[in-house]
C-alpha cells in the first residue's frame, strides 16, 4: 500500500487530491492531506476510509518529520521557500517529492544526493511551469525526428477569467494575487534574432507580444523573468530567438504599466499613514504635484488614455474609500485595492490560454508552427488553474508508483518518459494542444 | 598626545589628511593614515616625524585590532558597509570614530552602548550628509528664534565638473563612479503640500526641481531616497514641505532618463557576454526589435530627442569600440563606457553646488529664503570634493580633542554645538553659504 503525502489544502490543489481520492481505492494508495488549517485539510481530504487530514507545518519540527516519514510520495503545492526544507527531510527519511515550482539553486544543489539515495525531486510539473515544458518539447522533439532545425521559440501562457463583461480589464485574481502585483520586478531576459535581449521593469508591459489563440480570441504577451536557463534545458542553445512571457486579454498591459510607471507596485517599503488614505489619496502621492485635477495630473505624467482611466475608475483608484490598511506597502494597498473587483466569485469561472509558437527550417524551408491550449474552469473548485496544475503532479505521482518513471535526481518533466504519459493522461480528461502549421 | 587614526586614502581623503598633518606639530598630535594599498597611505601620510602610512584591512583581525587600539580619534572615509565592524572595535577599545556615512541601523544600535561608554559616534558629518545638515540647521535656527514658522524645507547638493566646455552633459565622475551610476535606485520618500510622496526609480529623473544659483547658474534636482527621516532629526514634523535631492547642470536628468529607463543602469544580474559586444550593442541589448536602425529604435523606444542623442554619441554609446568586461552587470557596462569620457583628468576642477530654500511665516506673512554654496576645486587634490567632505571631519576630531564637543553616543551633527564651530571653520577657509531672502 502506497502512501501519498499531499502538502497544502489551498485553492490549487482541489484537483489534484480529488485525482488521487478517485484512484486511491483501486489502487490501494492511502492520501493524507497536510496544511497548517487542518480544517481546510480536512475539507479536501473528505471521511473515507483511506484518506485523511493532518496538521503540517514545516517549522514544527515534529509534525513536519512525522508526516514525510509517514508517507512513501511527497507532493507539495505550498509556496517555494519551504521546499528546500520539505526536500531536505524528504532526503533523511527516502522520500520522492513533487512539485510544480521553478527549481530554485538550493533545490538544484540536492541533485546529486537525491540521485545517490534514489529518490525523485520532480519540480515545475504544474501548469507553467509544466505542462508548457511537456507540450513544447513534445513538439520540439517532433520537428526535430522529422529533421527540422529549430530556429524560434516563442510561449506565452495566461490565467484569466473565463467571461467578465463588465469588467474593463478583463482580468481577475485566478491565482496568487500578490504574486500578480509584483510580477516582472526583476529585469526579464531573452534571446531573439541570435542576440540576448533585456527588459527592465519599467519597460516590460510596453514591450508586448500580440498572440491570436484560433478559436479563442486575441491576447497581449509579456515576458518572463529569465527565458535563458531554459536555452539547454530545451536543447536550444544555437536557437535564435527564445522567449517566455505571461498572457493577459488585450488592453491590460497598457493600464497596468501606469501603475508600474506611478510605483504602486512596489513592495520594498512601508508607506506612511496607509490607515487613513482614502484610494485617491494613495494614488496621489505617485503624482506630481500641480494646479490641475488628479486625472488630468495622471494624464501628463503618464500619457493613461481614455482606455487606461476608465478601468483605473472602474477599479475604484479615484475613490474616496479608505484603504484602512495599516503599515502597507504600495503593492499591498494596490492588490488590496483591486481585491474589490477582481475577487473571484464562487459563479465565476476561470481559463487557462497557453500559446507556443515555433520557427524552424526543414529541407531549406522555413517553417512556422503554433500550438495551443485553453482550458475552461468546471466550477470554483475544479478551476481550469486548479486542474492544469494539479493534474500533472497526480499523474506524475501515480506513474512514478506505477515504476513507469525512472528518472531520479532533481528533475523536471523534459523527457519523454514525463511528457509522453502525462499529455497523454491530460488528454483523456480534455486538456490538449491544437497545433496548426502555416 | 592624540593619536588619530585616519581610515582611507582614497581621492577624498587629501584635504582632511593635510589639515591634520598642518594642526599636528603645534596641537601636538600623531597621525596616522591606514589602507589596504599601503603606497597610497604613504603618498599621503608624507614623511614626518608625527604622521605615519599603516597596513589597515578589516578583514585582518589583526592589523585592525592593532590600528585601533593605538588611536585615540579614528575617522573614516572607508566605504559606508565597513563602518558597523569599525564601530565594534571602537566600542572595544573605548575609541571616538567620525565617518562622513549616513547612519546605518547597525549604526544606530550601537547609540547606547557608545553613550555607556563616553564616546561620540558622529557620522553624516561631511558634505551631502555634514555641511547640508549643518548650514540647513543653522538657518532654521534662526528663523525659529526670530518667531518664524517653517511651512517647507528643500535642499539639493551636487558635485560637478568647474567647466567642460566640450561635454554637453556638463558633468563628470567627480565622486565614486558606482554610486553615480546606480544612484536612485530604491523610491524617493518626501512631503509636500502636507502630503506624504513617493517617486519611483522610473520617474525620478522627471520629476525635477529648477534650481537658480545667483552668481553661479541654473541646475535641475532630482530627489534623494528618503526625505522624511530627517523630518524628526531637524524638527521639522509639522513642516508642510521637505525634500532633499541632488544637483545636476541643465539637460542633465533628460539624458540620464533613457539610460534608467532602458535598464543600462541595473546593477542585479550579470549580462551575456559583455566581452565581446560592442558600446553599440550593449545599449541595443535594450532597445526592442525593429526594421530601423538602433537610433530611429532609440527614439521610438523612449522618446529621446536631439540633445539626448548628442549626449549618448558623446558619450561612445554608439560606437563600435568592444567592451572588453567579463561577465559584467549593465550598471558596470555603462560605467565603463562613461569612464572613457567622464573620469576627472588633473588638469580637470571639480566644483560643489549646495542650494536650500526654506518656506516660512513670520507675523503672519510668509517668506521665502534661499541659502546657496559654491565650493570650487584648488587642484586634482584638494578637489572642491575633498575639501567639503575632509574639513568637517577634521574640524569636528579637533573640536572633540579639545574637548568642545560634549554629544556622545551616535549622533549627526545638527546641535549647534556642532554647527557653530565647524560652519565657522569652514567660514575661515572660504567656504561659507550666501543667503538670500525675498
Amino acid at each position: 500500500m502506497k502512501k501519498i503525502l499531499v502538502l497544502g489544502a489551498g485553492r490549487s490543489s482541489g484537483a489534484l487530491i480529488r485525482y488521487l481520492l478517485d484512484l486511491a481505492p483501486s489502487m490501494g494508495w492511502t492520501i493524507a492531506v497536510g496544511d497548517v488549517n487542518v480544517d481546510a485539510a480536512k475539507q479536501k481530504a473528505g471521511s473515507d476510509s483511506f484518506s485523511q487530514a493532518i496538521y503540517f507545518n514545516i517549522d514544527d519540527n515534529e509534525a513536519s518529520v512525522q508526516s514525510i516519514h509517514w508517507s512513501d510520495v511527497v507532493i507539495s503545492l505550498l509556496p517555494p521557500p519551504f521546499h528546500p526544507r520539505i526536500a531536505a527531510l524528504c532526503l533523511r527519511f527516502g522520500k520522492h517529492l513533487l512539485t510544480a515550482s521553478y527549481v530554485s539553486e538550493d533545490m538544484r544543489q540536492l541533485h546529486e544526493q537525491a540521485l545517490q539515495r534514489g529518490l525523485l525531486f520532480l519540480n515545475e510539473c504544474g501548469l507553467d511551469p509544466g505542462i508548457d515544458h511537456m507540450s513544447a518539447m513534445m513538439i520540439l522533439d517532433k520537428i526535430k525526428s522529422r529533421g527540422g532545425i529549430i530556429r524560434s521559440f516563442e510561449s506565452f501562457t495566461g490565467g484569466l477569467p473565463e467571461t467578465d463583461p463588465d469588467n474593463p480589464w478583463r482580468y481577475k485574481f485566478t491565482w496568487n494575487p500578490k504574486n500578480v502585483v509584483t510580477a516582472g520586478q526583476s529585469t526579464a531576459r531573452y534571446k531573439e534574432d541570435g542576440v540576448f535581449k533585456y527588459i527592465p521593469y519599467q519597460q516590460l508591459f510596453r514591450r508586448i507580444t500580440q498572440v491570436s489563440v484560433e478559436g479563442s480570441g486575441r491576447y497581449e504577451g509579456y515576458a518572463n523573468r529569465d527565458s535563458l536557463k531554459y536555452l539547454g534545458t530545451y536543447g536550444l542553445d544555437h536557437v535564435e530567438t527564445m522567449i517566455r512571457g505571461t498572457l493577459r486579454n488585450e488592453g491590460f498591459c497598457e493600464a497596468w504599466d501606469v501603475l508600474v510607471q506611478l510605483g504602486c507596485c512596489d513592495d520594498s517599503y512601508q508607506m506612511e499613514n496607509t490607515a487613513e488614505l482614502t484610494h485617491a489619496e494613495f494614488l496621489g502621492a505617485f503624482l506630481p504635484r500641480g494646479k490641475n485635477d488628479m486625472v488630468e495630473r495622471l494624464k501628463g505624467s503618464t500619457g493613461a488614455g481614455t482606455k487606461v482611466l476608465e478601468k483605473l475608475q472602474w477599479s475604484g483608484f479615484f475613490s474616496n474609500e479608505k484603504v484602512g490598511l495599516i503599515d502597507a506597502t504600495p503593492a499591498e494597498v494596490t492588490e488590496h485595492i483591486l481585491q474589490k473587483r477582481w475577487a473571484m466569485k464562487t459563479t465565476d469561472r476561470d481559463m487557462i490560454v497557453m500559446w507556443h509558437r515555433f520557427g524552424y527550417t526543414l529541407e531549406g524551408k522555413y517553417h512556422v508552427a503554433t500550438a495551443s491550449l485553453v482550458v475552461k474552469g468546471d466550477d470554483a473548485e475544479q478551476t481550469a488553474m486548479a486542474k492544469t496544475v494539479g493534474l500533472p503532479l497526480g499523474f506524475a505521482a501515480r506513474l512514478l508508483i506505477e515504476g513507469k518513471i525512472r528518472s531520479r535526481g532533481v528533475a523536471i518533466p523534459v523527457l519523454p518518459e514525463f511528457y509522453r504519459p502525462i499529455l497523454s493522461d491530460l488528454e483523456a480528461v480534455g486538456i490538449s494542444m491544437t497545433e496548426i502549421e502555416s
